[in-house]
């Protein structure tokens, strides 16, 4: 890498954008995957929901990720985000065509960062009471609710895994960036 | 901003570096900051213990970080960043000395934005959990335990501050870097 690097330092002027522009295709493709992994993470959480059957008529058990406030940010923080790496696309664009901007990096640097640890967050929380609904805790007397709500369990499992995806893609993007903004 | 950056561009080569130094500085100031809050927080939460008293003789009633599983993963987080911050206090100090340097500010952003995920997700599970003991959940009948646990809880809570606060460095120190690449 180090090499790399060093050579293309050496080289004419030109060789420098090139591989920026390579990197900036790179990017543009990868916030299209995390578009993908937390949207679809929002619409699994949020279209989720189980019913019960129960002996008395009128009344009735009913799991939906609304009941939970950390789902419920997990939807949020999942949508805002994926809003966010579409917006963003038009700054991935521009970095394709003007393989040199430095500011516009640095901005992306600061906006991606921000909304890793939004993403981060909205995922780990929901994952500590995704795990809890499992197991549970009987120290603290409550119990695993999978047992009972089993279909609506495996959904909020499965929607983690987008919202993880779309963490580890924002890690890579931030690195991108960086090395972009190093070559320049 | 940009102006500033362009300015900075026209000036004779040494200006850069100066400017980077200084950014150089504030990076060790704000890790020393950032090892304190989390360092901080691992305590606050390792150490928190209750006891309750019972009528019955041999049964206590004891609250400790460790029974339950996100605040062990909290501790483990807020240490492991704590100990990478002062390890990376070694390259910050590098950066005040070579303030042109590249690859190693890249190799920096690369860990710091790790960590930074990695903290994150341990705050955030934590702060999923303490909502849980504070408020409880009518639905999934989980009670809030904080009505007992008094003190253990407000510990619990306390700590959190830290590790959030541990994240904003993260985030401004990520911010920074970008800055002092984007100047190089």
């Amino acid at each position: 890498m180090k090499s790399e690097g060093s050579e293309a330092g050496e080289d004419s002027k030109d060789s420098q954008p090139k591989g920026n522009r390579g990197i900036s295709f790179l990017d543009f493709i990868m916030r299209i995957v995390a578009i993908l992994g937390t949207l679809g993470s929002a619409i699994a959480m949020g279209t989720s929901n189980e019913n019960l059957p129960s002996f008395k008529q009128f009344i009735r058990f009913k799991a939906e990720y609304k009941y939970l406030p950390t789902f419920t940010f997990f939807v949020v923080a999942n949508g805002m985000v994926s809003a966010y790496l579409a917006v963003s696309l038009v700054l991935s664009i521009l970095h394709i065509v003007m393989s040199g901007a430095r500011i516009t990096r640095v901005v992306l640097i600061f906006f991606d960062t921000v909304m890793m640890a939004f993403l981060t967050s909205g995922a780990s929380a929901a994952a500590a009471i995704v795990y809890l609904a499992h197991k549970g805790n009987a120290r603290a007397n409550w119990i695993a609710i999978c047992q009972q709500y089993n279909s609506f369990c495996d959904r909020a499992s499965g929607s983690l895994v987008g919202s993880f995806i779309g963490v580890l893609v924002f890690l890579l993007l931030i690195i991108l960036s960086a090395l972009a903004l190093s070559r320049n």
